[in-house]
Order: C-alpha cells, then sequence, then structure tokens
C-alpha cells in the first residue's frame, strides 16, 4: 500500500521554478572571491548523487575539485577558459571505466542489502541487466555511460539554479589532459563533462543577455 | 553592469529539493484515470525548452504525445511496456537528423535576432560553432546532440519531481518503430530517450522501497 508521503504536490510554484530556470546562464566568468558555504554545496552534491541513471546503475564518478593550484592546471588543460580556476566548486562528472559482471554483482549486491532483497528477486534483478552489461561492445558501454553522465549534469544544473548557485556546463577541455591531471584511470573513471560551480561575476555581461531557446513551435511537436 | 535581478538567491530550501529528488523514483505502473492538468504540463514543458546545451544550440525535438491509439501503439513499441500508454504525457526525446552549416545559420540569425548582435558579432558567433559543425563527423554529431538530449531529460525529472509529477526516464524501446510511428525522419528527427509523465499508480510498490545510490565514499571524490 502506498504512504500518504508517497502523494507529493509541488514544493515551489512553477513561477519560482521558470524564474530560476531563466535566470541561470553558461557563466563566462566567475567571482574568483566568492565560495559556495559547505551547506549549500552538500545539498549540490546529494542532488548530483540523486540523479536518474539506466538501471540505477549509477555508471558514474563526480571529482569535485577545490584546489586552488589544481584548478589552475585544469584551466589550461580546458584550452585556457576561465571558469574551471575562478569557480569555487569544480565538478568533473565522470564515467566508470570499467562496467562488467564484478561492477554489475557489487550494484546488485548493495541494492539487495538496502531493499532487503531475497535470493530469488536479487537473481532476478540482476539478470535483467545481465545481457546488457555482458552482450554490449565496451565502446558502445562507454557512449552509453557518458549519456547517463549528461542526465547527472542535467539535475547538477538544475539544483544549481534552485539554490542559487551559478554553473557552467563545459565540452571544451581536453581530457587526456584531464584524466592524467587528475589520475582518474587509477580512479577506475575518465572524465566526460565539467560542471564549475560558484557565483558570477558581476563583470560578466552574458548572464544579461536575453536567454535564445527556439520558439516551441519549432520543437514541440504534439501528437 | 549587473542588475539586483541577477543577483539571485534560493527559491526553494535545499531540505525541499533533496526530499523532492527522493521522492522521484522510476514509476513502473502509471494511473492511467489521473492526467497532468495544462498550467502543470506547461511548465514543464517550459523546464525542457530551457534546458541547457552546449553552445545553445539546442540540437533537439521534443515529440508530446497525449493522442490514447498512438500511446498504446508506442507502449507495443517499447517493449509491451505499459508506461507509454497509462501516462498522461509521452515525452518523446528526439535530436536533431541533420546539424550542418543551415541548422547553425538559422541558429546565429535567431540569436542575432533575440539579442540584437550586430554583423561582427554575429560572424564571430558562429565562427565559434562552424568549426564543430563542419568538421565533425555526422555520426559523431549525433551522439553527440543524443547527449545533449540527456541533459534536457535531467532538466524535465528535476522539473517534474519539484511539481509533483511522476516520471520515468526509459531506454527500452524499439527506436527504428518510434521513428515510424511518428514519422520523425519527416520531422527532421530521431527518437533518443523517452520520458513518460504523469502520477504514479497505489498499486506500484516500488515508489516504496528505499531509494538505492552507492555511498559518497564510492562515488565522490576531492581534490
Amino acid at each position: 500500500m502506498k504512504t500518504a508521503e508517497s502523494h507529493s504536490h509541488a514544493v515551489l510554484s512553477g513561477e519560482d521554478l521558470l524564474k530560476q530556470l531563466n535566470w541561470r546562464y553558461a557563466t563566462k566568468k566567475f567571482d574568483p572571491a566568492r565560495k559556495i558555504d559547505d551547506a549549500t554545496y552538500a545539498v549540490l552534491e546529494s542532488a548530483l548523487r540523486l540523479s536518474a541513471s539506466s538501471y540505477g546503475l549509477q555508471p558514474w564518478k563526480f571529482v569535485v575539485v577545490t584546489d586552488p593550484a589544481v584548478k589552475k592546471e585544469l584551466s589550461v588543460a580546458a584550452y585556457s577558459q576561465p571558469q574551471p580556476a575562478d569557480c569555487s566548486h569544480l565538478v568533473v562528472i565522470c564515467r566508470q571505466a570499467v562496467l562488467d559482471e564484478a561492477y554489475l554483482d557489487h550494484y546488485v549486491q548493495y541494492t539487495a542489502e538496502q531493499r532487503s532483497l531475497p535470493e530469488d528477486k536479487k537473481a532476478a534483478f540482476k539478470g535483467m541487466m545481465a545481457g546488457f552489461i555482458n552482450g554490449t561492445p565496451a565502446a558502445d558501454k562507454d557512449v552509453w555511460a557518458a549519456k547517463q553522465c549528461y542526465i547527472a549534469l542535467g539535475f547538477l544544473l538544475s539544483a544549481a539554479a534552485l539554490q542559487g548557485v551559478d554553473a557552467c556546463p563545459m565540452e571544451g577541455f581536453d581530457k587526456a589532459a584531464f584524466d592524467r591531471i587528475l589520475h582518474l584511470p587509477d580512479k577506475g573513471c575518465h572524465s566526460v563533462v565539467l560542471c564549475p560551480l560558484g557565483y558570477r561575476s558581476g563583470e560578466d555581461h552574458y548572464g544579461d543577455l536575453p536567454k535564445v531557446r527556439f520558439p516551441a513551435s519549432e520543437t514541440i511537436i504534439r501528437i
């Protein structure tokens, strides 16, 4: 039976939600002096961890860089764009390097513990995913895992906007250099996409420009 | 100069945000009798359109299916999973079929109009993206566009959770069948991922299970 708690309602008005999504923009220049406080950052990290993923497999790791020297080095490896250096927290969203049966077993075992699954249900749960994990070429699983990382990016950007934190999704960086600087292969992952978090500089005029979205007549098809 | 409006603050508490992200789950069974009202759906569609994308290129289209017969046909093409048929609004997130210089020109022209860009800035804006659009093999651009679609999925799932609407991200469907049933090639797009939206059935016990996320010690690396 469903509990009353499962019937949730909107926790903020649609107007406030859209106001914040309109407020956000890809921040070009962060205020290097302004840091995200620990409580606010903890909320963003929780939102990131709560992201949806296919099968719930969470084929990701999140590398959070606050060390100034490392951020500076990563900024250079992002074709000298300033955001990785100037932001408060640089989140490097990474995909798991290996998605094999051992990874699946770990996930199934952890899920079984969290949900007190009996052995037969545990086997069925594994069986549902085993074909995909064992039957998909590694290169295709890499692309699949990267796509899941982009869901996480969407969750993080939304959460940041709602908490009044600025962000800048970035694909323009040298992945091999990031992997090397952060020793990611040793940590079992590879960089996919960046999300510097912090607060916009008063000098960043991009935040004042009208947001450009194609009209609904071009992007929405109703059937 | 920045206006006061650009200094936004959190519009809801971190506690409420995380409560809703914990409330959401991949809904296995929707209540087929319960429809999303127009005002709420309009908010979700706006959130979807406000999703971030690389360069702001919005390489997507969103096909929203409410026609019962079409939803039923799509349910069969989703390996007979019930969500496409039973949900209120089925959002088929699609990638643009062709990302060529004409698409780029259209985007640049539209942006120039929205932002009153002078000709020299318009040329520079185009130049920033032309190398990518003209120099990337079509298959790689398809993957890139699909990844952007997953950001949009993240925005939509977050927005739905905040508005108390249930959702179920779905990769398990016959893409060729969806494209055929919805005549997507004629509409210049291809299906990438599904997001049925609606309200959970009281019979769906999955919503009562503890959410399974690996502990932060496994997924977060701090540097």
